[in-house]
């Protein structure tokens, strides 16, 4: 089935969705983005990812083409035409396409911001048969950029983070600097010790996740403890329990890292409930 | 007058120039680009931007869609069409159009890399009124990632840090980076002291700019000290002159840092040798 796409105010077929060559996005990944969850056909976090889109837009001075009810109702649009009941709806707002290319930012009143929304078909996304086995990642060094607190389009690292993965036989790459771990390649790391919670405080170091607001919520609603500060590898390695949360894949446990399994080398009790958890709230409170 | 520019195989006028919104250039600043610059409507140094080029594509497992006699004929074709004298041609490749959004790379067979070029035309090119006053320039933070030494799209910082010059009234910026000035935003930095020309030694921090290697060259050629090593802007500050290079640019001399005068505050003898020399040299070269 051909998806039915959104670009700068069309309804277009996939194959014909298409921005100009001097897009900004595409010049000099001046763009940010957010990707939102379905399920039941409805949208998960909807408010969460639109808020934080509208912080990326603040920090770079970027107009959005939107207002928050016209953004809604094109999410719902594309879930409808392209009949999804689990998967994700996929927004991009870029700096527009100016008549040349220039490193300075074009005059937003000449330019318009483009903006693109597609959707993602995953049916079977929350029954997902990895959250049953749990992942196994490598560490790698972070080099990416300083203000990885703006979810912007420059995704070179994690997608070479995500290969680096891939050859070392396993799924997915936790990103370590100074010795401590930020995140991984597309969600937030967390570690269990002792019946604590631990998660890398916010701060631009790392992508303060939507999914990751919502899980600690709900652990604390749970009487569950959080700590919130940077971890090593070596702890982790020696941890009860590790997971990772992002808007597609939810709460993951982890149960290997670096080769070392963590706990029982299964999904380890806490990652399980707040998984269920989140599912259980997330459909609850989906729009 | 209409841009013809090159697409994928295609000469197309510059309004129907697009690329699909599934390019990894537009949603991951998964490319990587070279600028070569025209003089008397042939190409400076291109040899040097198509070694490059090829040197980013490996450090990234990045295919090639064209082979380097094509991609020259692409540019000169380019030069012919839109009659440019004095100019730029802008090339970029990416890693393709893959059927969905994915981290991952595509599989090279089944996604060809995206190609396009496009000409600027800018006449006086040589004869830049800047280059006889000098610019300005303050210092920000280097916050890019890691491997400044792969010429990837990844240019949102750089284009911020063009956007806090331009509210400083001032031209460009030069980045620091652990004290050290790494380069400028779309050039390299140097300083001069007595008689020494000092600028940045090459790593992952700086880009090895094909003119930064022609002037190094024709400095030594001409029995000038060259020093490779970084510097700080107080260092900078204290010099006898600064300037920067690039390919579109040439030596450009910089006679105010932070708001602090350079030498007597006009261009020094050494940077205009040095872009005399550059031109004479890079014009008697070209193809």
């Amino acid at each position: 089935m051909t998806r039915t796409v959104y670009v700068n105010g069309e309804y277009l077929p996939e194959n014909e969705a298409k921005i100009s060559i001097f897009d900004r996005g595409f010049l000099m990944a001046d763009g940010i983005y957010e990707v939102t969850s379905v399920l039941d056909g409805k949208l998960i976090d909807f408010a969460g990812h639109a808020a934080r889109l509208e912080r990326s837009a603040n920090e770079l001075d970027l107009a959005l083409p939107v207002d928050m009810d016209e953004l809604i109702e094109i999410h719902r649009k594309l879930v409808e035409l392209n009949g999804i009941e689990e998967g994700m709806v996929y927004l991009q707002v870029t700096r527009g396409a100016p008549a040349d290319r220039d490193f300075a930012f074009p005059d937003p009143d000449e330019v318009p911001s483009s903006i693109v929304l597609f959707t993602q078909n995953k049916p079977g996304l929350a029954e997902s048969p990895a959250a049953k086995t749990g992942i196994k990642v490598i560490s790698i060094e972070d080099v990416r950029w300083g203000r990885r607190d703006i979810k912007t389009v420059q995704l070179l690292y994690p997608s070479m983070g995500k290969m680096m993965a891939k050859k070392a036989g396993v799924d997915d790459a936790w990103m370590v600097e100074e010795g401590k771990v930020t995140e991984g390649t597309s969600n937030n790391a967390y570690i269990v010790k002792n019946g604590t919670i631990i998660t890398r405080h916010l701060g631009n170091e790392i992508l303060a996740g939507i999914t990751r607001n919502a899980v600690l919520r709900f652990a604390q609603e749970a009487q569950m403890k959080v700590e919130e500060r940077s971890f090593t590898i070596d702890e982790a390695k020696d941890a009860d329990e590790a997971f990772v949360t992002s808007a597609s894949t939810f709460v993951m446990p982890v149960v290997e890292i670096d080769g070392a399994q963590i706990g029982e080398g299964t999904p380890g009790p806490v990652a399980k409930r707040l998984r269920e958890i989140y599912l259980e709230e997330s459909r609850k409170a989906a729009v």
